[in-house]
C-alpha cells in the first residue's frame, strides 16, 4: 500500500466504535480510500502486472444478487467493504484485494490522487444521480470532501454555475478555488430565505442539486430552491430522520434520491485525473507516515484540516 | 357538459375555500373530472367534429416556458387549471376548452368513463414515475380513488403483484375487487412492523411503491419496505412536512418522487378502457342530475360513497 | 435434466457446423432452452435445494468486466453459453450450471414452460429494448418462436395493439391466438407499401416495432411505418449487412436498437407464467424423448412444427 | 436582423432547388443560422425588451401535437422552419419570430456566436443522444461544421477524448485545434480496418459515436469500432439507404440514433458560450455583408472556408 486518506467514517469507527448498524466487535483495521503496487498477482490476472500503481475500489460485490446483475451493485447486500464492520481496512503495508476493484494508475497520476478517487467517486456519483450535465446550474450543499467532490464533479461534467453553501467562509474559499463559480455563506435559520438567496446569487433557479452537508436544513433549502422537475441527490449522512417539505416535493416533482458510495466511477475518474479536468490536490491538508498514524487521526479528528493523507510506505532510512 | 365526478379538492375548495396558496376570491365553478359533446368548433381544429363525445384534460399549459418544452407540461407554472383558483371549473351545460386537450372517447367508453380518466390519470401517472412494468411487485399506499386508480394502472402495465393497504377493510375490498392481488389492514403504529408485514404477505420486498394516503406513516413504511435501488411516487397530499427516514432512504438509494397531475396519460387511459383492459367503473358509487349538486356535494363530503358522479345534460322531462 | 427445447441455433449447428464466428470444432452437446430438478448443491448455495425445480439461464457471464459491473451481462465478451461452440449444450440427463443462474419454479409453472422461458426472454429483452409500455402500438415483424415471445411480451406489457406480420397466414393464425390483436399478409414486394397496410390496419403509426424476422424487408417496413421518436428493437438475424432507410431514421428519430439475447428477465417471465398473464404453451407442437433426439432434429429442421421440446428424464418403463 | 451563418443546405436550395421531399416552388429567402436585435415586442412578451440582442431557433413547431406535448418538439410535422420549403428564411434586414424561439445574448457572446448557437445545436443534440458524458472516448466522424459542433460539445460534456475522423488533413487540423486530442486521417477503403484504427489510436473502444459525414462508410467504420452497449448518432444526411453491418450492431447491442435537428440546446449553448466552455469562432473563415451575398453563397458553395458570415446591417456609410 502507498497512500491511504482518512475519512470522517474512520474517524467515527476509531471514536466511537459504531456507525449505525455497523458495530466494531473485533480489533481491525482502517483505511478504505487507498493506492498501492501491485507485488503479487492471483491466478488468471491478465489487466495488471507486478509493479504497477494501482487505486483500490474498496467494495467489492457478491456479483451474484439480483442488485449486481441489475447494474447497481453499490447496493449489494452482501459486499465486502473496507473498514466497514466486521471487514477490516487496508491501512496496512500490504492489502490482499480483488483485481477488477484495483485500477491501473497512469503515470502523472500520484498515488495521493489515487487514494482520492474513493471521495471523488461518492462526488460523480451523486452527480450522476442529480442528472448533471452541460450547462447545467447546479446546487451543492456542503463544502466538506464530498461537497467538494461534487464540485469538481459537476464542472467536469459541463455544468455552467456551481453555487456551494456552507457554514464556514473559510471552507467555501476553498470550493471557490477548486472551481465553485458562486457561494453562499449559510446566515439564516429560515430554508426558505436562504433558497431564495441560492436563487438570487445564481439569477435562477438551480436544474440539480447534491446535499453534501447532513444538515436538515440543506435539504429543505435545496427542496425550495431548485426548479420544477429537478433531480436531488442527498447524500450527506446526518439524523436518522429528517422533516421534508413534500407537498413542495409533490408539486414540483422533485426528485429526492438517496446516494450510496459509488459504482463505475474510478475509469472516469481517471481519466479526468489524467488529463487535468479534475484537480483533487487542493483538497490535501496533511501529511503523516504509517508510524504516526495515531497524529493523523487527532489532525482528523481535531478538524482542522480537510483532508489527511498517511503514507504507508517504509521510509528509506 | 355531460358527466362530471367530484374530487377532494373540489370538496375542499368548497367547504374551506382554499388548498394552500390556491384560494378562492370570487364565486367560480367547481368540477375537473370531466367529459362532455363537442357542440361547437373553433377555428382550425380537425382530429374533431360535432357531436363528437370527448374526454376532457383540465389542465392548459403555456406551451412556451422550458417545461413545456421539456416534455413535462404538468409543472408548467402558467397552466390552466379548471377548478383551482383563479380558475373555474366546468360544472356546468355548457364549457370552452383547448380542442387538443378534447380526447374523443370511442363508442364503448361511456361518459362516465371519460370523466374518470383523470382521476385515473393521476394513477398512471404515479406508476410511471415509480418504474411499474411487467412482473414487477407493486406497493401501493391508501385505497381511495388514486390508491385504487393505481391499482388498475399498475395491473395494466404487468405488475405481477400489487399489494394495498388503507385503515379500512372496506376500502381494501374494493381494490381487491379491483385487481389488487394482496392487501394489508393497517393496525400497527409502527410502520417499521408494517413494513415488514408487507414483505411478509408479499413473500419479497416491492419493486416499486405508490403512496396515495397523504400518511407520514405510509412513507416511513414503503421507504423501509421497499427493495434498495427502488422509485416511490409520492402523490398523496396529506401535512406539509413530513418526516422522513432519509438514512435507509440513502443507504437503499431509494428515489423518493413526488408525482403531480399527469401528463401525455389520456391517449394511453383510452386504450387500456376501450380495450376492457382497464375497468373504473366500480369506483362509481353515486349518481347526481346537475340540479342535485348540492347534494352531490354533501354525499361526497361524508365520505360514504368512493367516487360521485354528476349528470350535466337536461333531464328530458 | 428434464425439458428441453430446440432452437434455430441448435439445429443450425447441427446442420452447418457453425454460425458466423462461432465454430463447431470438437464433439459438442446441443440444448440451451432447459429446464431440470436439483440433484446436487454447490457449496455455499442456500436459494435452492435439492429437489426443486428449477428453469436454467444458459449464459453465465464473467461478472467481471465493465459490461457486467455496468448491468449488461448479456455483452459480456467472455460468457459462457450453452450450446455455443466452444460451450457444450445441456441435451443430456445431468448437467452442472451456476446456481445464480438457476430459478425455481412454481407448483403450476411446467418443466416444459420451465425451458420455453429462453426464447421468451428473447422476447421480453427485445420489448424492453423497443421501450414497449402500457397502452401502445405494437408491430411486431415475424412470426416465429421469437416473434411469437415478442407478442405475449408486448400484451403482458400493456401494448394495447400488437400487429404481427408474416408472408405465412398459417404462422399468424398462431399469434393471433396467442394475443395478437391484427396481422398483416405480407404480399407486396414493397416496403414502403407494406408500411403503409401496417399504419392502415392499426389505424395509426405504431409506436414501438421488434424484428424477428431476420428479412432486410422487415427493417424498411418498421423504418417506414413507424411513429417518430419510436425505438425499434432488431432480434431477428438474417443477412451479415442489410439496407437502412437512414435519411427517414434520421428524421423521425427511430432508434435502430440491436437487442441481444437478454439479462434479467427470468424472474418476470416466471412471475408472468404463474400468474397465467403469460401462455407459452400454444408454441408446443411436437414432443420427443432423449432417445429419440435425431428424430427431434429432424422435425426441428424440417420447419413443420413450432417448438420441439425433449424430455430428458429416463422414460420409467 | 444581425448575423447569419450559410449552412450547407442554403447552398443546396440555391443550387438544385431542393432537399428529398422539400421543393423550392416560389421565390423565397434563404437563412436560418441567424441573431438579431429585438426591434419590437408581440403582446405579452415579457422576457425580452426593444433593444435585446437574441439568438434565434429557427423552428417553431405547433406546440400540440403528440410529439410537441411529450418533449420532442424537433420531431413535430408541423413545424414552421426558416428556409425550408415552403417557409421563408431570414436573410433580411427585419424577421418576426416567435417570441419563446428568441433567446436573449449576454453582453461577451457575439453576433456571429449567437448565429453559430444553431449549427453547434446539433452538435449538442447529437452527443446527447449519443449519451457523451464524463470520461467518455468519443468518436465523431466528419470534420465539417456538424462534426465540429459535436467535438466541441462533447468535451464540453467531459469526454476525455475525442477522435475525429475525416479524409481531409486540412480539416482534421481545425477539429484539434478546436477541441479534438486525436485524428484519424481516413486512407483505408476498408471499414473494419479503419474501425480498427480508431481503437489502436484511442488505445480503447470508443464509448459513444456521432456521424456527421454523410458517408455509408463511417457508419460501417463506427458499428464496427464501438464498444458492446454504445450510442451511435447518426446525423449526416448523405445516400437515402445505407449498407449496416446489422449482425454486429446485434450482437453488441449498438443503438443506432438518427439525430434530426434539435430541442432545448439554445439555453445550454448559451451557457457554455457565455463561459468560455465552448469557443466555436475558430470555425468561421469568412464574412460578407448582405450586399455581396451573392459572393457569400459563392464562397460556401467553392467548399473552401468552413463557415461563412453574412452581416444584415447596413453599412453606416
Amino acid at each position: 500500500m502507498r497512500k491511504i486518506g482518512i475519512c470522517g467514517s474512520d474517524v467515527h469507527y476509531w471514536v466511537s466504535g459504531s456507525i449505525g448498524p455497523f458495530v466494531v466487535k473485533d480489533p481491525m483495521l482502517l483505511g478504505h480510500e487507498c493506492s498501492g503496487v501491485v507485488s503479487k498477482l492471483g491466478q488468471g490476472v491478465t489487466h495488471l502486472k507486478v509493479g504497477d500503481r494501482v487505486a483500490i475500489e474498496p467494495g467489492v460485490p457478491c456479483r451474484r444478487c439480483e442488485l449486481c446483475k441489475g447494474g447497481r451493485y453499490n447496493l449489494c447486500p452482501d459486499v465486502f467493504f473496507l473498514a466497514t464492520p466486521p471487514d477490516s481496512g487496508a491501512l496496512a503495508r500490504y492489502h490482499v484485494h480483488a483485481a477488477d476493484f484495483c485500477y491501473k494508475l497512469p503515470d502523472n497520476v500520484s498515488f495521493e490522487e489515487g487514494a482520492l478517487i474513493e471521495p471523488l467517486s461518492v462526488g460523480i456519483h451523486a452527480c450522476r444521480r442529480a442528472n448533471v450535465s452541460m450547462g447545467k446550474k447546479v446546487l451543492v450543499c456542503g463544502s466538506g470532501p464530498i461537497g467538494l467532490s461534487a464540485v469538481v464533479s459537476a464542472r467536469a461534467m459541463g455544468a455552467s454555475e456551481v453555487i456551494v453553501t456552507d457554514i464556514s467562509e473559510e471552507r467555501l474559499a476553498l470550493a471557490r478555488k477548486m472551481g465553485a463559480t458562486k457561494s453562499l455563506t449559510i446566515a439564516t435559520k429560515d430554508p426558505a430565505e436562504a433558497a431564495q438567496q441560492v436563487r438570487d446569487i445564481l439569477g435562477a433557479m438551480p436544474d440539480c442539486a447534491v446535499e453534501a452537508s447532513g444538515a436538515n436544513f440543506s435539504v429543505h433549502m435545496a427542496i425550495r430552491a431548485l426548479k420544477p422537475g429537478s433531480a436531488f441527490a442527498v447524500v450527506g449522512h446526518g439524523p436518522n430522520e429528517i422533516q421534508v417539505p413534500i407537498v413542495e416535493a409533490i408539486a414540483h416533482e422533485i426528485d429526492i434520491r438517496g446516494s450510496f458510495r459509488y459504482m463505475n466511477t474510478w475509469p472516469a475518474a481517471i481519466e479526468m485525473l489524467t488529463s487535468g479536468a479534475i484537480n483533487v490536490k487542493p483538497m490535501i491538508s496533511h501529511y503523516f507516515t504509517l508510524e504516526q498514524t495515531l497524529d493523523a487521526f487527532e489532525m482528523a479528528k481535531s478538524g482542522k484540516g480537510v483532508k489527511v493523507i498517511i503514507d504507508c510506505e517504509k521510509s528509506a532510512a
